[in-house]
């Protein structure tokens, strides 16, 4: 029997509980022995839903453990710079929530430690592990659609986040986009070089009190010559629209909303069906599994991570670009960024 | 240039109608010069909408003009055997509309004549010259099901046939399910040997008065071993049903309902899509004029008829079991029958 | 916090270990505190899987474990009825895998057993937890599709069971269709009256020598009037085919199958998306762990079981009408049996 | 019965060929009584085709006739111009293929010729009446969607125009985005303020050399705040790519692609369909018919215009906007053209 990674869960909010639940009920080869959350009530709610016995409220306390063989980190954003060089430097591999960082600066820092350290690092781009968008990105790469032409990803909420969560939030293109902005990387496996972002505020007139956007279409300009176009908005009504398309010179793939349920109903008006989930911890149950998973291997077999920390702030770097097409309403170079 | 075939067309209601419009307006290598129909206002309005000279109360008169070198008979049904018997007398090509006849005996002498007149005989079987359909047979006649295991087909009305229609009425199985006979027999290349019949009284009460009914779920066993489903239904509110289905070793093709239109609609509740067509008019507009196309061309090219008098008689062999069973209620073998 | 049921499950093959699972991983308000099976590796296996200290050849051994609320019957199919008896006599409340039995005498000779004893007793339908199925009999219930006239189900294996399963196997209608037996009475919430089957082996030689059918059509009548068609087969390569209609005066609503994933794939020749879930494991895992949540609910709160005894009974009467049909290649009425 | 619309058609290439055969057998208030064009060998073998006895090279012949009430104007599309102000002012109705012409300077010339004439004048952009979108457009204007945030148009064509027709061509954005252009205005019922493209050569080299691309992207901000998103390409080897979206408020509305037909084959590999019509005299065979049914209605009827010349115009607009915004590679304020 192979043996079975010792954990510490650092973060004890709905993502990392999540990530909590996966390791200890769905992931055979991994053990969670510790906990930290400076917020005492979400720790031993946590610590007592999976029976763990060491909960601390300092990550630092957590990372002294020496029977800790890897962290998740899935605090709040702005804590993940830190905490990566905390976690590096204490030699324990580290899966990390994304974004690693808001800034370039300190994600380059966090990068070093881990360089420095050797430790295993991953970031938390669940997409990438998803069953559908894999399987586009296996047609690509296996040449299904010959040379891609256009990449569309549609990526709209069903709802704006909670105001508690806007709190510390770092905007849509590096909260939401960020995805999107990684999807397309790798479903092509080329860099953007170029972006311009038409953007506005529809839904929600408190996200302008923020200076933030609820509504992009982005551009992107891809070094392969294929030409990009991410939509984002937070009122999809109709359920989490989560799709994706690749068109290029054999053929065309994509991947539509998944459904609630397969029932069809035929009535004297119309043909219905149901909606697709309402959002995130529905429609991506499973890539978080899979990509914890595929974590916990890559630290067993001593493997390369799957989402390097390059894959965690190529997005942030296209999210400055974005931000910065939007205010200068201009296409922006990338390598202008830096 | 190709020549034209010289037309008659005897009957002027619906069907007469929808088949003088495809030969005038759609099939470019006929003419229709004369028309027939006892029903004198119909018959003028026939006329005059396709600007056709000669129109006469009696088919027999039709049958006169030697000019004429085919028929399409569109008259009502008990009145089928005595106008094919004339035409082909008359040495007349006959394009007769399903059914043959309603009785095996009629039918033969219909027959019988036709033979002895070595005229071309094509009967109304128009599903089979439906794109989908047609595409679902290729699929089997290429084994790309492998050897047929189930063969389903669901053909359901949107509502009962008129009162004035149901007057000259053969009966569910000999006016409805008729189609769905010559459709498990054009399908599956194989006779049907044995039949079993459910059926009720759950939509139109009035169909019980004249011993008539109005659901019926139909087995079929094949002489190649296959099993066949036919249901039948006079209520389907969500538009013309007409799907079909055939499972075999190697796979499974089916027909979905085509669409009204193909726009989606995605609200807070659910998905919706337009219905299907609402009835035979439009589900099978395509069709007709496909197999007028196909009679024309037969007889200009001398070809054998795609849908031959045996073709016609063979699901009236049916339709009687069906009705022997569904009285008897038990199976009744296709051989008993004659 | 909840009380926590404590569960033996007796039986730990496949199904075994897959209700196993779900009550040690997925169900919380459970626990199971020991197993018992007779095949010594396939038990220590379990027990080492699932941690579960407790383990024993035989299932009275395990009864007699006083600390035992409620047992899981996963056994050979021909134990079901001995082992029930054994566990109402032990006063434990019963799960037990379908079939209760194959004979109508010890089918009720356990059932009064139950009676007897007071416990609660589910049957495990797990297809009526069905997410899409539950959609559709809560369509049907809430009148949507107005009075039923036609109910159509399809369930076809993608494969004949292993030879070792048939072994033990009590032929298709006891085994296979006794899931639509149910599912039919569970959707419609009326009985059957009439039963006629068309058969044959198609797919697999060796089913004739067990005097079985591997290819089976059967019409149902209902007490309701509604009329029903189930189709099974065991060659459905094209991926495990669960799928269900109910034809109204209102409309019409359907299960159409699952998706492995919701890529499409558009090539100059077809348009192509993923098959159906293979088989029952993959398209039935949610359902299995509902069934059993339910039947902990049912048990800690103290509420009626959702699939009865018999509800357990019914689709063995069905299938002994089915079998006889066959061989008499006549219609059966259900009264009949007994 | 109703009058009739003498009309003579202009141009007998494979536009007006349908045209003409819309008119003559479609379309029954409607006569073409003349045709012409310079190309002698067209203008015969359509004159042949639809029995139509006069025609003539030169279209000035045309409009002396005066028994012709109305001309459709099908020529090379940079003689569009001239030929309005000849129509005109011979006092004809004119329906005009798109475009009314390439430079804005011409175009408003023909438009002030017709308004002079009084004349009703038709652009032909017939996507606006094909089913699917029209109900599209008919969700967004009754409230569907609610406030429209962002609007999606793919337009694929399966491959390049032929060479011939790239002789006279007036680059992707004059030719092909154009009904793009028309169908964004048609549908969200506001005016485009601001325009991004992003454009390249993917498919055809050849393109390259007159300064043409194959492929483009382009984003549209509106005057009601919604954004919008075009995409072109010329390689869509699955078929004619013809979709659309509004994602709003109250949910969302898309249409998909049609299908050459309805079956589908599901083998142990995948599930397979039909591919999409191939090109647009498939597609949109339909709306052609409808559009000039419109035509000739609003003439009969003295109605206005259902496609005036300021929707002709505005397409051309946007359409210098995305030529410029792709030359100078930023936004491009459509204020700025004229």
């Amino acid at each position: 029997m192979s043996p079975r990674l010792k954990m510490g869960v650092i973060g004890t909010g709905r993502i990392g509980n999540l990530h909590t639940g996966n390791l200890v009920r769905r992931i055979s080869s991994a053990d969670v022995i510790a906990l930290s959350d400076p917020d005492r009530a979400a720790l031993e709610q946590t610590a007592s839903r999976f029976e763990i016995a060491q909960y601390v409220a300092d990550h630092t306390e957590l990372l002294a453990n020496d029977e800790i063989e890897a962290v998740a980190i899935c605090s709040a954003s702005p804590t993940h710079p830190q905490i990566i060089k905390d976690a590096a430097a204490a030699g324990k591999h580290i899966f990390c929530e994304k974004p690693i960082g808001f800034e370039l600066a300190e994600i380059d820092e966090a990068l070093a430690a881990v360089d420095e350290a050797g430790v295993k690092f991953q970031v938390g781009f669940n997409r990438r592990f998803d069953v559908n968008f894999r399987r586009a990105r296996d047609r690509v790469a296996a040449g299904d659609v010959g040379t891609p032409h256009i990449l569309r990803i549609t990526s709209r909420d069903p709802e704006a986040p909670p105001p508690d969560y806007l709190a510390g939030w770092g905007g849509v293109f590096k909260e939401t986009t960020i995805h999107d902005f990684d999807m397309a990387r790798f479903i092509l496996e080329s860099e953007v070089i170029k972006i311009y972002v038409a953007g506005d505020v529809l839904a929600y007139p408190e996200f302008a009190e923020s200076n933030d956007l609820d509504t992009v279409v982005i551009t992107l300009h891809f070094a392969n010559g294929a030409i990009g176009i991410i939509d984002n908005g937070f009122q999809a009504v109709y359920g989490y629209d989560q799709r994706l398309e690749v068109y290029g010179s054999k053929g065309m793939v994509r991947v539509e909303n998944e459904r609630q349920d397969m029932h069809e109903y035929a009535s004297a008006k119309m043909v219905s069906r149901a909606k697709a989930p309402y959002f995130f911890l529905d429609r991506y149950s499973d890539s978080y599994q899979a990509e914890m998973q595929a974590f916990v291997d890559c630290v067993l077999n001593d493997e390369p991570s799957p989402v390097t920390g390059l894959d965690g702030r190529a997005p942030i770097v296209l999210a400055i670009a974005a931000q910065r097409s939007y205010e200068d309403e201009r296409p922006v170079e990338i390598s202008a960024i830096e």
